[in-house]
């Protein structure tokens, strides 16, 4: 499918100059692009590559002079990141997935499927199951009892929904994402060496190994509209009410969040975060690659967390946090610097103790 | 599936009061709970919201006056944590998957099911597979040639299981689990940056980059009685002898472990621990969600470790660890401590230095 | 499949004394060993539990004294551990994936497959992809629309290969492995909290809380020759041009590659390493378990990273790194060390300042 610069500028509403009759067949960085291709050159820093490809229309920034940089045509956005969005949505190629039910796909009588639902090879749509309007289940999915997806869902392949899943409208899976996993929840007959050491911060008194006892999982997942969850990320079922994830959020790979757990509304949660059991996130919470988060503590709206940063305590709404333990970023970044400075500070307080004519006591110590 | 209050006092054998003659058709978390519901709340804190729903019964804790708080009866269990266990068991909906051989399902003549077994849709048993009686292989599993499971094994859906994998009685994998992988293991013709690395702490002598090439992995996966893994947890088959996991250990969702790893007894590994190659875990062991191991290392018996701890070198039993990298928990909390106060002493000490007349030596450097 | 000592020897080209027609059936480590093992001993430490087993052959160092460990031959190779890879090569029992095409497995009409492909039950071969000859496509695998693998992939079970990858030969993949999942990658209307606390390291200033749009990916994954990819791992595809990883780089479970990461040649990311997105990592670079790399930052050829490093800004080539924030391997070490040395370095100023009576100021601090 080829657009002409000005289809594109028309459908996303944008400023285009120059000849926008130019025919465009995909996107491209500056230095791949070819007399075909729409190159991305959305700040100077890039466009200086323009000239290491041959293309003659560019996505620039406002204000750019295209006509300097040999081109023939452009589009101009005020905000050229955001323009990505709505010109990667036209421009995207799909997986290629076919429309309608695959014969190999196993659909349980009981299931209900909207119009214009389709069904990958190899899928699985358990009893009960209920598939909005317009949604797509990929190859080898499965979709569990009593699961709900509302209208416009896409699935690769491979995604695991459990029993008595909810998911709202536009929901997005990668490949292997895995949703309404039983909890990890175990509990031993007698106080365990965890629970001793939780409260006294190491030391275990008496408390002697035991067996753990599974407590089951009876909760599932209810997920809002318009949330996306990225391969092999691991969401648990909650152990009496249901996990939540709210609209608008966005968990990457490899993401884990625990048994009941309540994530708030357009949050992101980048690549391997971990949220253990009973976690509740506020609303715009923003936590980078390799986050982790204790248990039963709370998250306020807002929070954004550097990647690796470990939250073990309750953070308030609005903190920027950064480190292990996580602690306030600019307090942490001052730390690191000190931190560098401590082996020379440590010869300095050994020089001023002799000075004193104290070193003897230090060398003892 | 409805039982009396008096039903699930008996079958858990615990001391129930008032009109136990309730039919219970599911729990619920105190605010969420309707009149046919048992609300769980084990404890005061939680029983304060039993007044924003509707509970007829709760299971509360040893003493609680359940008349006050409105009840017309009660479970008062002695150690709540552990009645939790047996009552979410009895209250199970399941998944609903169907009994029998799924005929979708693909099973080598030569697989051996013991009876009872059931095999959902779209998974194989391979050749030479054994599945022990009662036991349930979910849908889209794959189980290995002459893998061996025991009785009441149950496998959601997406489960792989590698060749020669043995495992014994009670087995449960989320959706996703993979056990058996290859592990990783590659060396160079020649000694290596990594091993030169290693041995001097960062000084590279003269190694130079080389190719990796491939160790196989011949060994496969030992796995006791009553052991659990979570959805996406990945375990690597031993090199030449097996990978081995205990009786009664538990694996959370993404955890990894590789080759030659021998997990003890009774261990909660949570979210997102990885534990390196060849690392021997004794019994008991607790690592905190997003723990790392470093290979060839050895973990005592009842270590715990906090949530994010990395484990660099070997942790003797007993010991209760956090941080990165691990020191004995209290120990750390206490350097932790003394960290924040770092920046101020860097200070004083330039004060002191001043004081004495060395500040123009401090300011050069 | 049984081989003499002799035959061993040969098809390794290493050197074989003593009764050297002795049949082997399997390698053993040597506590193990029976005797028609061959004993894996090859240093000193190892050699000692030859005892423990009745290996009558064994793979030992240059110059071991084998008639004194009691054996009746014994292979000598001068490096044993690269020795270990052509072993274990040939003793591979494999998974016992058969030959040909499976009946339940789904192939597109117009996918292209090359002379001795194999593909494994219930796996999937979209439209248009071409798989190079001698190819192993494992159950249960997916490989998608116009996707290209070169000769002699072996691809275990449940392994995701999105549209448009393109792989070089002699690829390996882990059960579960994806490749080719959509970028994370979201742009808000306004600039976002998060561009804002970039910048300025955690002010916020006045933007506010956003809904998050999606930035579609277009891009897919080019992988070299002689890549392995781990169970789990998930490898994301570029946004406009594609994520890619070089010839002889090995990827372990669950390491997650963000999009339009560039991974060199030679390089082992090890179990759970996360690579943000828009990375640049060169050759034979090395990251243990756990790594994590911030998006957007270049890492030099030949850099190591010890289990658990955070590198949150660029490594130049040649560095061993170690720590959160990732800081020269020895400058880390010595840093954790004076931490130790932290609490006693506070009571010491104290005491400093108290003998020059600056005791008070302190206390109001």
């Amino acid at each position: 499918m080829t657009y002409t610069i000005q289809q594109i500028a028309d459908a996303l509403g944008l400023p285009a100059v120059g000849d926008t009759s130019i025919s465009i067949a995909k996107l491209a960085e500056p230095a791949d692009a070819g007399p075909d291709d729409l190159a991305l050159a959305m700040s100077p820093k890039y466009a200086q590559s323009l000239s290491d490809g041959s293309a003659r229309a560019a996505m620039l920034w406002p204000g750019a002079d295209w006509q300097e940089m040999g081109l023939k045509a452009a589009i101009l956005p005020d905000r050229p990141r955001f323009a990505m969005s709505g010109l990667t949505r036209m421009m995207d190629p799909g997986q290629g997935f076919g429309a309608g039910i695959h014969p190999s796909a196993v659909i349980d009588e009981t299931a209900e499927l909207a119009e214009d639902v389709s069904v990958g090879p190899l899928a699985i749509v358990a009893a009960g199951a209920k598939i909005g309007a317009g949604s797509v289940i990929g190859p080898q999915c499965y979709i569990g009892t009593d699961a709900v997806l509302g209208k416009n869902a896409y699935l690769r392949d491979h995604v695991s929904i459990g029993a008595r899943v909810r998911i709202g409208d536009d929901f997005i899976a990668q490949p292997g994402a895995r949703i309404g996993g039983d909890g990890f929840s175990f509990v031993t007959a007698e106080p365990s060496t965890v629970e001793q050491t939780r409260k006294t911060l190491g030391d275990r008194g008496d408390t002697k190994a035991q067996q753990w006892t599974r407590i089951h999982t009876l909760g599932s997942v209810t997920i809002g509209n318009d949330v996306e969850c990225g391969m092999n990320c691991t969401v648990d079922s909650g152990t009496i009410r249901n996990t939540v994830i709210g609209d608008g959020s966005k968990l990457d790979n490899l993401v884990h969040l625990g048994h009941n757990v309540v994530v708030g509304k357009n949050c992101l949660l980048c690549g391997q975060v971990g949220i253990a059991g009973s976690v509740t996130i506020g609303d715009n919470v923003v936590l980078g690659g390799q986050v982790g988060v204790s248990d039963n503590i709370t998250i306020g709206d807002g929070v954004i967390a550097g990647g690796g940063t470990k939250i073990l305590s309750n953070a308030p709404a609005g903190r920027s946090l950064l480190g292990y333990p996580a602690t306030e970023m600019g307090k942490q970044i001052e730390g690191y610097k000190a931190l560098r400075r401590l082996p020379r500070l440590l010869r300095d307080v050994a020089a001023l103790k002799s000075q004193m004519g104290t070193s003897k006591d230090s060398e003892t110590s």
